[in-house]
């Protein structure tokens, strides 16, 4: 961990502690709001709060790392030693990205064995494209090691925005009319939020960026790509089951 | 408790953490998805979240120990003085084993003497292996106490094994069929998971596994062992309560 400014050491605090409320609220919402959606739909919204509840435990983890990692007199902000733990990104990303796979997947309804099928395909990928980044993020430096592991994740990546983009399409065009627009918005969000990701994972080497900055970049980068694709991304969820849910019951929407 | 380098107490620190998160999450799916299943198959699923939940508590408690033992500062890595709590896996075994047997029993749904019967037997088995097991992990060393207390523990074991692969076959055979195939993976995911146990407790004499190697294998090993045993086998319950109740109320499963 490099040395910080004040500045920075509370903009990355802030904007931690934001994460913890925003996912726990998230959570709380997808959970209490699941009786205005159809049954069938139910699934999607308890897997975007398991989402949600993941990603707050582990901001609260980071949190504590993170204060624990310095020591703060005034304006003058020091390492105390203890290591700030990186891994808690990727310790959560394991577990939830597969899950905004899944929870894409059980709004789109599909057959049970497709669902099933779908699921293991995509969220296989996504598990797989975290495991192969976190080698290059845990090497240190910002050099070829960081660069060759960020690539090969990109493989699985490449493989998820092409399924959602090719083999999903014809999903899509199944669905009814008044949620096939937030269905392929759903996917841009997918799409543009997790490329976010990578740019972040390799902004150090574009911008040449050092110490304090490149870690402010990364955190606070990470953050907002955490909360649009993981609570934004669940209120798409959310809004394309009321929907569908309301199609199938004749309501108009209105 | 051994010395250990720092990328060996950090990976047991975050396998930690992971798993805390995982049994979490999985406790809230099983009891949030309950209403997806007939009413029959609920209590399956309410055990399935009890034993993830107790297992949540108790690797909250492990970390909480982890982290006490040792001082950690930068990459250096000493002991505290404070002992590492062992216990805490055998208690939490106490009470989850038997249970794990109890939901197996109940997704089948035998009668009701019949499930009283069963569970008193293979969850009675499944606490006695524990118990045997114990004296043998905390006797320290690897050597012939280690080696006693875990062939006696083997006994009900195998008992166990025998019971779901023999005396269980004539109840699987009553289920219906689009559940019969995942009844079956049960069985085995019990049987290979639960031999993971072995197999990590014995590996440091196999393997002759020193210091800190011996301690990495066996804590991150039981940690596989926990989260395949109980999280990955709740949902396949869960999966076999969805289909037997879709194949109850003759809707057909696609």
């Amino acid at each position: 961990m490099e040395q910080l400014a004040a500045g920075q050491y509370y903009l990355i605090y802030n904007a931690f502690s934001f994460t913890i409320a925003t996912m726990g609220a998230a959570t709380l919402f997808f959970w209490l709001a699941m009786g205005r959606v159809n049954k069938h739909y139910q699934p999607a919204l308890v897997v975007s709060g398991l989402v949600t509840a993941i990603a707050c435990y582990h901001y609260f983890r980071i949190f504590g790392s993170w204060t624990g990692a310095f020591v703060v007199t005034g304006d003058d902000v020091r390492l105390s030693g203890a290591l700030f733990n990186q891994a808690y990104r990727y310790v959560d990303w394991l577990l939830t990205v597969p899950l905004l796979m899944v929870e894409l997947i059980l709004v789109m309804r599909l057959s049970s064995s497709e669902t099933t099928r779908t699921s293991l395909r995509l969220g296989g990928a996504a598990a797989l494209m975290i495991v192969l980044g976190y080698p290059g993020e845990v090497s240190g430096g910002i050099d070829s090691t960081r660069f060759l592991w960020g690539a090969l994740s990109m493989i699985p990546f490449l493989y998820i925005v092409y399924s959602l983009f090719a083999g999903l399409s014809r999903s899509i065009a199944s669905q009814p009319e008044s949620a096939r627009g937030l269905v392929n918005l759903a996917r841009w969000v997918v799409l543009l939020s997790w490329s976010f990701y990578p740019v972040v994972y390799f902004a150090p080497f574009v911008l040449s960026l050092e110490g304090g900055t490149s870690v402010t970049v990364i955190e606070v980068g990470y953050t907002i790509a955490d909360l649009v694709a993981k609570a934004l991304f669940g209120v798409l969820i959310y809004m394309i089951a009321v929907r569908k849910s309301d199609a199938e019951e004749g309501r108009a929407h209105v």
